[in-house]
C-alpha cells in the first residue's frame, strides 16, 4: 500500500498517515471491516495512506494505547492519533470540502447524519443480523419493526433528494456502509433508499476502497 | 425555561436556541431521555436555551423535517438546525473550550470518545438492558461478556487518568450518560470506571441538567 508521499505539505507529516486494519478476517467479515469507511473517505479526498495490519494478539497489547477497545480501525497522521471509524471520517471531513461543506451549518448537518448512521441505524441493523436471530418470535418481530421504522424514515427523507443533503457528503458515506449490511428482504419496501444506496456504492472511491480491503485480507 | 437572552451576539440569533424534548415520558425513561446530554453540555458552557416539547403525534408529522427519525432531541440555533444528541454535543463543543480543546488534535480525541460512547459502548448497554433479557442463556451470556469487555477496557484506560483525556471534555460527558445506564452489578469489577462516573455525575452542570429534564417531565 505504500505509495509516493504526496500528502499536502501543510499537514507537516514526516511520513504517510497510518490506518490500523485487521491482519486477517473470517470470510463473512471481508469487505465489511470498519476500516472500509475510512479507506472510502481517503479515496474520495485523494489522500494516500498506508495500512498497519494488527493481528489478534497485538490488539490486546500495546495497541490499546492507540485504540482502547482493541478494535480497528485506528488512525495516526501528522495532527493526531485517534480511533472510531466514524470519528476518523469526521476528522477527515473537516479538512476537505469533498466530504462536507466547510461552513459550520453544513458541517453540523453532516455530523448529524454520521451520528444517525452509527447511533440510530447501525444498532438496529446489527441486532437484526445478530442477536435477534436467537430471540423468541415476538421479540424478533419487534426488532424487525424497529429496523423497518428506521429504513422507512430514510426512504421518506429521500423522497425529493438524491443525497441526504444537497450533495454527497460523509453522511451518505457512513450511512451507506450501514445500509449495505441490511438483509435485502428488509429493503423491499424502500425503493428510494435502495436507489440512493446504488448511487453511493457506484462511486469509484467506494469500489477502490472495497478492493483495497479485500486485497489486504488476501482475496 | 425561557430566560433572558444572553446568547453571545456573535451567533447572530434573533432568539434563544431551541432544544426539542419529549412532552411526556414513561417513569422508567425520566432522567434518561437523550436530550439530557445536550442540556448537560449547555449547562457546562453556560448557554441559555429553551425547550420545545414534542408529543407523540407531532413526532410523526412536520417534526420529521427537523428530526428525520421522529426522535428527540433536535436542535436549532442561529447557525444550524440539526439532530442526534451526540452530534449536537460535538457542535456545541466546537464553540466552547469548556467541552473540548480548540486545537484539531484535541478536538479529534474528543470526537473519538464521543463516537466510542454511542457506537461502541451504548449498543452493548442497550442490548444488555433490553433484548438480551429475552435471549436463551448462552446468547445472553455472550452479550454480557461483550459489555464486560467494553467496561474493562474503559477501566484499564482510566488506570492513571482522572478523565478520558487530560481534563473533563464532551467525551466524558457523553460516555457518562451511557455508563450510568449500566446495571450496577456489571460495574462491580471496574472500580476506576465507577470512580470516574462519580466524578462526572458530581458536576453541578449534570445535576442542573437532570433536574431540568425531570422538572419539564412533571416530576
Amino acid at each position: 500500500m505504500r505509495t509516493t508521499p504526496t500528502v499536502p505539505a501543510a499537514t507537516n507529516e514526516p511520513d504517510l498517515p497510518v490506518l490500523a486494519t485487521l491482519a486477517s478476517a473470517p470470510d463473512f467479515a471481508r469487505g465489511y471491516v470498519k476500516d472500509l469507511r475510512v479507506r472510502w473517505a481517503l479515496e474520495e479526498i485523494g489522500r494516500p495512506y498506508r495500512v498497519a495490519p494488527q493481528d489478534e494478539a497485538a490488539r490486546d497489547g500495546a495497541y490499546r494505547e492507540w485504540q482502547p477497545f482493541g478494535q480497528v480501525p485506528a488512525w495516526r497522521d501528522g495532527v493526531v492519533g485517534m480511533f472510531e471509524s466514524a470519528a476518523i471520517v469526521l476528522h477527515l471531513a473537516m479538512r476537505s470540502d469533498r466530504l462536507a461543506p466547510r461552513d459550520p451549518a453544513g458541517h453540523a448537518r453532516v455530523t448529524s447524519w454520521v451520528l444517525a448512521a452509527v447511533a440510530t441505524v447501525q444498532p438496529q441493523v446489527d441486532l437484526a443480523n445478530g442477536a435477534a436471530k436467537d430471540l423468541p418470535e415476538a421479540s424478533r418481530a419487534a426488532c424487525a419493526a424497529r429496523l423497518e421504522d428506521r429504513l422507512a424514515a430514510l426512504d421518506a427523507w429521500l423522497r425529493e433528494r438524491d443525497w441526504l443533503e444537497d450533495r454527497f457528503t460523509a453522511g451518505d458515506l457512513v450511512m451507506a456502509t450501514v445500509i449495505r449490511e441490511v438483509d435485502p428482504v428488509a429493503l423491499e419496501g424502500v425503493p428510494r433508499l435502495v436507489a440512493w444506496l446504488g448511487r453511493c456504492l457506484d462511486r469509484p472511491a467506494f469500489r477502490i476502497a472495497l478492493a483495497a480491503q479485500l486485497s489486504d485480507l488476501g482475496e
